[in-house]
């Protein structure tokens, strides 16, 4: 008798054999297939359904289903035992995206509707037959030019760069007046006329792609998304860790680094070479060249941008925080240093303030925050947490230094979300012996943000720490222990590690995880106060930044890091940052829009409003001094 | 009894000691005060009239002096014989200026009357008071200094450098936010906003001068005038050979040596390396810093600004003949590689065809020809003759390729007008012996453009050449030979010259003058045609170029290089184009005229033209075929 099962996974390759009394959980595990688990795989949240096609399993438990779900099939994976070969369908939309920094992260992108490139887009393509002189029209090549592009385009004002003077003569006889010119029509901002960006020797076939990029610039990671500009579609995307990030994990340690004499230049430069490496990747994969792409649009908080053009950062830092600019002009590719066609336009997103960036600006746009009735509040998980609340009709902005623990930084084990860090912890609350999901499976080297979230949510309801986040130290157990910082709990012992050291988490990393959840608890309230709603009227949250597509909200609120909302109120939208960028690169409308919600954003100093300071010391606990601001936690706590 | 006397010209310094019977003429040229003798000193232009102020002379003749004149103590120098010590008022504007290329031919420019720097002025400066930025007003470094500006100003849109945003939040904190802003305001082009040029942590007393510089690019000669925007006054003026004259003469083999592969760039280099050398003299004397010029205009022909921006040149040399560009945009200075201040706007002046370039554009404002009723006939003698003939109501355009023959080219002994050159010649009509006026005074070393035209003039009028230039070999003299070139001139011996060699004239040599003067006299042919109108119904005739200033009329009408009209419908106005790059650097509506001049001009390609064959045919010979075009000439041949 066999006492192992083969579970197949449609569309996920060969089948897996698991012992009888395995779940579905972690034989998709095991088979590679990943199965979002927000609350940890306590059949609590229902966000693990999969539907059973053959074969048999048992349900630990039908929560969160009905009863015709069960009867057409579904379960959840979490409480799904396997008692025959099974074969399941894991539905797309719940397989989970490892926030893995890799240029395999690519995203599902939706040409947004209606995309109509001659309406919509700057960037034009002309192919021309252009009269050539003769001895009665001797009318110089640049009016010739211009005037076959007027009769094609209508437009009447366009200007040319000297670089490219220097070149039309030759390209007009090369290509006997048969051309195709590259113009942006600069439609939208009347201030400035069209201007030509390139001119061919040849009429180029009518669907050769006209290539476009959205670069969303964050503190820890760079993204692009390399745009044909003719269809709307994405054809490569990638993404890599910023390469300033040996000189600082957050943007005040760049603002220090950027800021000595010596080190001038020296960040603007790594950020360029990080994303002139991304464009070049991105086009090998596309079968474009940098040099077709002529269009691009950039988002990133104030201080990437900053350092982006190489302009003194430090007032940023310094209060009154004052940025140098936030509503940029157009800039030419080639003066920013950026390799793709040197005239190629550059359209920076506008920011509000020095910690309210044009990634912000980008996502209230992209997430939807700024186009709806709902009273929503939307907030970009990065480096920093950076928040909007509002609506179509109005919105209130602020941004709480809440700095990098939660991206591992401050944190003794703490790491970047990569192969080897533990991203989901589960604690027994009698034994209190952990148990943990590994990045890319194998040996743990230590944790990362949804890790911490979810080991200081555990360690929380398994009472191996209190609401003040001290360790108890008397409980009966080696994984609890006094360590070089006070009380630690040992997450992994040093055989079960890839560096053959104890992995812990220490009561000073935990004060560092509170401070930074407090900072982010303190940016609601106060947001919210500033407008006089409560945070129960809020309708909608809307989580931005990679990283928030894997904070397991059922351990988020638990901790006090997300207010206490119905689950299926919180949206996670990725990185609602470069899809803001690339919805502006299509469209000028777009890029006006988020001009306007630039304007229309009112923003909140924090770091000069003591409503903060009491909002954050009161935030300081788990989940919170007023645990009616946090009901189910409350209630599930009174239930233990 | 001394045969000796003491003659004293006023402000000329130590009084020269000449024998009895020497004319003021010699005298002056003795003591190295220059008169004016565009008729070669035979006492008939009486453009040598000077004052007797003490002693007395003898009047060889008083033609073109009144009684009452003579009664006041007036004299032609050439006519006035000395008799006593004398002493003698040179009037100031009878005064040659040596065409030596070299910076102390400094040109006096008298400011535009009612010239108001507030109206007429693009460029600006403003010392501003800003408020600081606090907690409560966190607006970015930019939009609070626009800000400022919008309030000083009026003006509504503002533009700024990448440059000098990378700054501006360094400038504004170490000026304590009192600082000195340098604005273009683009006053007169809509298209553009306002641009801060530049920035100072400081308040500039307000008699600090606001420096600009017009600059004309002349084939062999480039000149600078530094001005203080707030005064109009020209306070420095620098020339210098253009440096591009070692690869080639003229503007045909500048554009063949530039469009050979490897020499790209070279000519752009040296012109740019000529005009930043003279910017730095002129800063030298001005007490002025180069970096401290936030404007220039600049002049040129078409050629000469093509490879300035080193746009290929090949196609103005090529049939149709086309530039790449007539009406150029503004460029930054250090865009173009001029050392100004590197966000100085650089106004390049509109052309009309390949062969009528800003400078005739410049010129036809400064001249006056755009702005009378007269039926007036331009033209810029330069390497290039190009000419205009029209009003204010209407102007048709040419350019000979007379090539640079009249500038010492394309003749054995010909050379420039520096030190050494021949410039006027008298020839004895029965002895055929010649005198010389050599610049500099010493001995000869060849004959530069007005000493060629006068010296063909001088030859034709003794009989030394036949109406077809032919040397009449059959002469009474050793003078005239068959050379190597068939009949030639000896115009100095060996022993008189500074390099132990005759200089001569040969038939190869007069042959060229020839054509060049006949495709000048060609040119006026067909605009006069091309208008219907006649040349006798020409009202003036003003003469641009500094060349032009040494021209000897009479010799000039005689030899049919000009036009027979009164010598007093002539006028020389020196160099046009830089005058007009200097009125368009103060006045942006003399800029706008400039553009509409441009616009205004009818060109005609000589080159495409039947009738300016058949016109060039009959004009070469001296004076011309058809005597009835030259009355006076005919009727000293007549006299003869």
């Amino acid at each position: 008798m066999s006492n192992t099962h083969k579970v197949t996974f449609v569309d996920a390759g060969a089948p897996v054999e698991v012992p009888t009394g395995s779940t579905l959980t972690e034989a998709a595990h095991q088979c590679g297939v990943d199965i979002n688990q927000p609350c940890g795989g306590q059949g609590r949240c229902g966000r693990c359904v999969v539907k059973i096609q053959s074969g048999e399993i048992r349900r630990r438990s039908t929560l969160r289903l009905t009863n015709s779900d069960v009867e057409d099939g579904y379960a959840l994976a979490c409480q799904a035992i396997v008692e025959t070969d099974v074969e399941v369908y894991v539905p797309p939309q719940e397989k989970i995206q490892r926030r893995l920094v890799t240029d395999l992260t690519a995203r599902k992108v939706t040409v947004p509707e209606g995309y109509d490139p001659q309406a919509h887009q700057t960037l034009q393509r002309y192919c021309l037959s252009i009269d050539p002189p003769t001895m009665d029209d001797q009318t110089d090549d640049w009016s010739r030019l211009q005037r076959a592009l007027r009769q094609e385009t209508g437009l009447e004002r366009i200007e040319i760069s000297l670089h490219l003077l220097q070149q039309i003569g030759t390209i007009l006889r090369e290509g006997g007046w048969q051309v195709t010119a590259i113009v942006d029509t600069n439609q939208g901002d009347s201030e400035y006329p069209a201007s030509v960006i390139a001119l061919y020797p040849i009429h180029f076939p009518s669907d050769k792609p006209l290539w476009g990029c959205a670069i969303d610039i964050g503190t820890t990671t760079v993204t692009v998304w390399l745009t044909d500009l003719l269809t709307g579609q994405v054809r490569a995307q990638s993404a890599e860790y910023n390469q300033q990030i040996h000189h600082g994990e957050d943007v005040i340690s760049r603002i220090i680094y950027d800021s000595k004499d010596h080190n001038h230049g020296i960040l603007q430069n790594l950020v360029l070479e990080t994303i002139n490496n991304l464009v070049e990747k991105a086009c090998l994969r596309a079968k474009a060249k940098p040099e077709e792409i002529y269009k691009a649009t950039v988002a990133g908080n104030s201080t990437m941008i900053h350092l982006l053009l190489n302009i003194p950062a430090a007032n940023i830092r310094l209060s009154p925080f004052i940025t140098t600019i936030n509503h940029l002009p157009k800039f030419k590719a080639a003066a920013m240093g950026l390799r793709l066609h040197p005239e190629a336009s550059v359209v920076i997103l506008p920011s509000v303030a020095s910690y309210v960036g044009a990634d912000i600006t980008a996502g209230a746009y992209s997430s939807g925050i700024a186009l709806t009735d709902k009273t929503t509040l939307f907030m970009d998980v990065g480096t920093n947490g950076e928040m909007v609340l509002g609506s179509k009709d109005w919105m209130v902005t602020c941004a709480c230094s809440a700095g990098p623990a939660f991206e591992g930084a401050g944190v003794l084990d703490g790491m970047r979300a990569t192969k080897g860090a533990i991203e989901e912890v589960w604690i027994n609350s009698q034994t209190h012996e952990p148990s943990i999901r590994v990045i890319g499976g194998g040996k743990p080297r230590g944790i990362c943000g949804s890790g911490l979230i979810s080991l200081l949510g555990e360690m929380f309801t398994a009472g191996v720490v209190d609401k003040s986040g001290n360790v108890n130290t008397n409980l009966d157990t080696s994984r609890v222990r006094s360590g070089d910082h006070e009380g630690e709990y040992v997450l992994a012992w040093a055989d079960e590690t890839s560096h053959g050291k104890d992995i812990v988490i220490t009561h000073v990393d935990i004060d560092n995880l509170l401070r930074a959840k407090a900072a982010i608890f303190a940016g609601y309230m106060v947001l919210a106060e500033s407008v006089g709603v409560s945070l129960s009227s809020i309708e909608q949250f809307l989580i931005g930044g990679s990283f928030g597509q894997y904070i397991n909200v059922e351990k988020a609120i638990e901790i006090g890091l997300l207010p206490d909302m119905p689950w299926e109120n919180f949206q996670f939208l990725g990185n609602t940052a470069v899809l803001g960028a690339y919805e502006a690169l299509l469209n000028w409308q777009v890029n006006e829009k988020i001009n306007q919600i630039a304007n229309q954003m009112t923003y909140i100093e924090l770091s000069a409003d003591n409503k903060f300071y009491d909002a954050f010391m009161s935030a300081l606990f788990l989940p919170h001094t007023d645990l009616t601001l946090f009901p189910s936690v409350a209630k599930q706590k009174a239930s233990q």
